[in-house]
């Protein structure tokens, strides 16, 4: 079945997510009317994914709709913010209805889940890619950055890094494995982002970034806007059993280079370890500490032969071969 | 000559726009970071153009740069809205200094133009399309809608609809003519979006839209909007000389069906005509009055054989052939 552009729009995007008083016009004039509460900084990211790019090519639909809004929803968690309204742009090669009532029954169950409403958007047709601008707020002064690490501040990240890249390559048979793969797909396919312990991290972290091109990538970019280099100890790195059934080797390197985890990597100085552990107990927030920010440059990985430099660590869109 | 990501960012995208003293992180981190003035509502708009779709493959990059802007500023216009702030979602084949160049500079010079400056974005590889998602205010309770309108109200167009869809046909060899045909083009390849008379027509206009997928489409989308019908007069058809110059059938097709205008189309009850001419000269501002609001729902062109209903004006882009 195929929809006409506005029959598309009535029918999928015209009512997504939460219900919000804060939305004076949503979807369907020529822009969003939005009241943004006193005393809060607004918070704005645009993240887009594209057909055999960002995932593969005849990706379920469900997945697509979910990560089009959890990539966005891990920027927003990565500052410390609320996320609250969300624009889409979808291209699409046509409008089949199949295909839509999964992409968009997952984004609005996602958005429902962070309390979002869809305020806009434009569909068009084309080469499939989804571009998803999503706002929220932080108050005033308190937003998490990544350039606010200081040398000494430790390093942590939450979840298991390497699960989602290991499911990606399960998913596009660049690897087999035994064991328990469908949790693996499933980290990959519908990431679940750190809304709420991005919001909790403001106070105690010092700087915060989240991991979508690879732990390793990304600690150094928070590192390198802070000023400083970062040290990764290897033998912390907190892997699920899933993916240390692959091997050490190869689940060590999943995580510290894989992406797509969308996870939070933070720091936190050391003089507010205790309190950040007394208030939000690393075992209920699933996060560990893996690291240490130094004043030396660059990516530094710790094993056991040793320390090793890691010289330009993650995924370049536009690298040759 | 290839770029990285990185670089690519770094190099055309960091510093582009305005410099706005609101904006406390912009592009480089995880998302941006923006002060809303108080007592303004936040308006939001996104639009997305798509190689082959938009606009003719093989396009000028300072034109597909300067659209992708003024499409967005073209819908904040409508709303009555100040632009404030950009976000880019730029997918591209292969990133090539040399339309890398182009498109930017076209981008920042209009975004400078409207005092707009570029906060986040997302460059990806990937087939050729450009996601602006354009965010600004108006005062509280002030913006204009589609919905306003009253059966009586006096309907207006700004500038001269058609050029651009003229324009349109001839780079796209589909048309031939002898005459001005460069300040046709340039209606389609450098559109000028009414952000300065959106401002001033708060408190004017009863209800206002941007004309993108023709005159006729688009001012039926105003009058449903707002529970009633249009009329137009096509002998009101504010037509440019080269528009004109192409036979005056097809200049009044061009007008009422063409799209790519990005000007305002808006409505007047008659009792602040008097008011808005005075405050507002005609002259000045390049805008005419071409209909009337009707009681009777539809669109309706009255010209010299009559009145005719039209069914279902406007482009869709996923109506089948």
């Amino acid at each position: 079945m195929t929809l006409s552009e506005f029959d598309l729009i009535d029918r999928y995007f015209r009512r997504s997510g939460a219900v919000r008083s804060d939305v004076c016009v949503g979807v369907g004039d020529d822009a969003a009317l939005l009241e943004c509460p006193p005393g809060m900084t607004l918070v704005a990211a645009v993240d887009t994914l594209v057909d055999g790019v960002h995932f593969p090519r005849g990706c379920r639909p469900d997945s697509v709709g979910h990560r089009a809004l959890a990539v966005n929803l891990s920027d927003l968690a990565a500052m410390g913010a609320q996320p609250a309204w969300a624009l889409l742009a979808l291209t699409l090669p046509a409008a089949q209805a199949e295909w839509l009532d999964g992409f968009a029954a997952a984004f609005s169950a996602l958005a429902l889940q962070h309390g979002v409403t869809l305020v806009g958007g434009d569909t068009t047709q084309g080469p499939l890619a989804v571009a998803v601008t999503l706002l929220g707020w932080v108050p005033a002064g308190c937003a998490l950055r990544r350039s606010g690490a200081a040398p000494g501040d430790a390093l942590f990240v939450s979840g298991t890094p390497g699960d989602a890249a290991a499911g990606l390559a399960l998913e596009q048979g660049r690897l087999t494995a035994e064991g328990d793969c469908d949790s693996l797909r499933e980290r990959f396919l519908f990431p679940a982002p750190r809304v709420a312990l991005g919001a909790r991290l403001r106070g105690y972290a010092s700087a915060c970034i989240d991991v979508s091109d690879g732990l390793l990538a990304d600690a150094l970019k928070l590192a390198r806007a802070s000023g400083c280099g970062v040290e990764l100890e290897a033998a912390r790195l907190p892997l699920s059993a899933p993916l240390r059934a692959l091997g050490s080797e190869r689940a060590r390197s999943f995580a510290l280079t894989g992406g797509d985890d969308y996870e939070l990597c933070f720091t936190v100085p050391v003089q507010r370890l205790e309190r950040l552990e007394a208030d939000l107990p690393s075992a209920h927030w699933g996060y560990t500490r893996i690291g240490t920010i130094r004043v030396e440059t660059g990516a530094h990985v710790r094993d056991e032969s040793g320390v090793k430099t890691v010289a330009a660590p993650g995924y370049d869109h536009f690298a040759g071969p």
